[in-house]
């Protein structure tokens, strides 16, 4: 009666969503409490005070107009804003033309898989992996190409990424700070991962576009450097969101920036938006284009996921978890203490412990742990992971 | 390079996109004030106070957490005050648990073509229609087949509506007050439709969806009433939005309404919660769910549109132009003076009047006003009408 494949996918269900229904049912039997949900990647972080004045900024009389439709890439002094932002980093100056606002990540995700996939055509992704990446891709044609994970550094596995190329390669997506590793890939990975590229691109006659899909981008440790992907790649596309950074992930809020360097730059520009506007987008919502617009170098505050991060990793590997210290975002990565890494998430139930096996992740036998959470609950749950590991010994 | 299929659309990019850019043209050649601009379905109508005032409460630090994802489908309460709006006309009770929040009426739209539609289904549009329809089925695997206009009263043009129906008929969009003309079927024509469709799922074993693209369903004259379609037909799916009724265009806020009356109904939420989260809207923007459900009942100013429509209408027809009179929205979509309406538009451009042909909507020998403009404009250009109307006596 409805379509077949959406009720095929519902009945495969992602992970996170069942932790997060079994975390209802665990709260109302033990009290939300003690329950310790790791499950969710939402920002728990409230919007730094830049966001709350350009919010009050925006509102009133006096800025009449400001709610109609406008572009479908967005108001032009808002992707203007954008693209200084990227050019303190990027030695690829970009202006207001190269940028469309969107709907969060997820939508210029969509949108840009919309304007560049022919039937067939191969997006090549790095596990661990985002899941929603295979849902992008297959919305409009294409299929993801999963290159394993490396996992003694979770950095990009580039023999295999390289093999895996062929004419039929359209683009592939580099997450970085990673979600669910936090792992930022190094200068020489990056270098090298180019080279591989400008050889495939030369031996198939084809253009590989890099898609830098980076809502993490501002959550970093450590004086770590977030590298500006276009000064690596020559087609490259910039995918960013303000739902970490700004701690605005319900507003649906984020850009695409498009290299000058591209070949028909500016056709793939008009794209865009044609795509922004035919899938149902139109354009970025307007009145939190213009707040981002205001607070785009602002944060939310870094240090309290950095305080997250010492407490988790420092705590964890003391009890013998196998974990590589994130540069950034809010997940850890852990090596499950069983093989099965399923099994060892409904272990870790019976402790109260919600977290996602890495299989959701196209990476088994590890787990990710969200830390976007209160400190508080994870003082408290440090109790169950001593028991969880006891169990293991 | 990029997707061709896009490439290929956007070499027919739509008479509404050309009007606005021949618009541009003209207004730097003669000045601004001299060209009138009838192309643009771009509410000029600024939010009612009630969104202001909600816009002001939930600004602050003591809305905590409302800027975080929230479910996919929306805020539980914002979706019962949906409900409870439906239900002042609707004689099926809807809860919040027959609501899905959108962006906006084309992101709803897209949603639940991609909920329903499997590969080669077809959604019946009746013509004139909005013209994305036909990229909102194709994104999703589906085929719209249109019924030729009943230019008499664009009423829907049932005899051909029942003879299209087979099979593979999976929807039928119904858009009233309609995009271009504003007609409001009649409760004899809705019946109808009902009798054919209930004899069409009988004879074929399936099930056909009434999709109710409402966006104008609070722009509405002389006391016309708009007829909720959950009366007419059990399997109706209302979308709506709140760009029109509230000038919140640019926000991108609306949803989507499921009769429980559906077989499976929750099944069908399900999968169009699943539907809004994969194709990247994941929610519609949280701070604006807040605020539309504060001003649900809220209007723009109707008064000033409907001064509009009949100051064109009295003077368009005072000139000859024969035109259906509009009961809702803010078009009038008058016969054109020739049979070519394609080159009665570039005749009105001769005498900077931007106006968009009827083979835009599937209806030839017509055009569309949009009148959502500064009714000093709508003066001004009564006499490049009368000019226009003039080359044809």
């Amino acid at each position: 009666m409805f379509s077949e494949k959406i009720m095929d996918n519902l009945n495969h269900s992602s992970w996170i969503r069942a932790m997060f229904e079994q975390g209802a049912k665990l709260a109302d039997k033990y009290g939300k409490e003690n329950v310790y949900d790791y499950s969710l990647g939402n920002p728990y972080a409230e919007p730094p005070a830049e966001v709350q004045d350009a919010m009050k900024k925006y509102i009133g009389e006096e800025n009449k107009g400001i709610h109609r439709y406008m572009n479908n890439a967005g108001y032009p002094e808002v992707r203007q804003q954008m693209a200084d932002s990227l050019n303190k980093t990027g030695k690829v100056e970009l202006n207001h033309e190269n940028v469309v606002m969107t709907v969060g990540a997820a939508g210029g995700l969509n949108v840009t898989m919309k304007a560049l996939l022919n039937p067939g055509e191969e997006v090549v992704i790095f596990a661990p992996y985002f899941v929603e990446y295979n849902f992008y891709v297959d919305n409009h044609g294409g299929k993801t190409v999963v290159i394993p994970a490396n996992t003694k550094t979770f950095g990009p596995n580039l023999d295999q990424f390289e093999a895996s190329i062929n004419a039929k390669t359209k683009a592939v997506i580099v997450n970085i700070p990673n979600n669910p590793t936090g792992v930022i890939y190094s200068d020489k990975d990056l270098k090298e991962m180019a080279n591989i590229i400008e050889k495939k691109e030369k031996e198939f006659d084809s253009t590989i576009f890099v898609i830098s899909d980076q809502p993490y981008a501002a959550i970093i440790y450590d004086n770590v450097e977030m590298p500006n992907l276009m000064n690596y790649f020559d087609n490259t596309l910039i995918i960013n969101s303000f739902s970490k950074s700004l701690g605005l992930a319900g507003e649906r809020i984020g850009y695409i920036a498009v290299s000058p360097k591209i070949k028909d730059c500016s056709k793939l520009m008009t794209a865009l938006s044609f795509c922004n506007r035919t899938l149902g987008f139109v354009n970025a919502p307007g009145f939190f284009q213009k707040v981002v617009g205001e607070a785009v170098e602002a944060k939310v505050n870094v240090e309290a996921y950095k305080e997250r991060r010492d407490y988790l990793y420092e705590n964890l590997t003391k009890l013998g978890f196998e974990v590589v210290k994130p540069e950034g975002a809010f997940y850890l990565f852990p090596k499950a203490l069983e093989e099965d890494d399923v099994a060892f998430i409904k272990k870790a139930v019976e402790h109260n412990i919600l977290l996602v096996p890495g299989s959701g992740f196209g990476c088994p036998g590890h787990f990710r742990i969200s830390y976007c959470v209160e400190m508080d609950m994870i003082e408290r749950s440090m109790k169950a992971f001593e028991e969880l590991a006891k169990e293991y010994k």
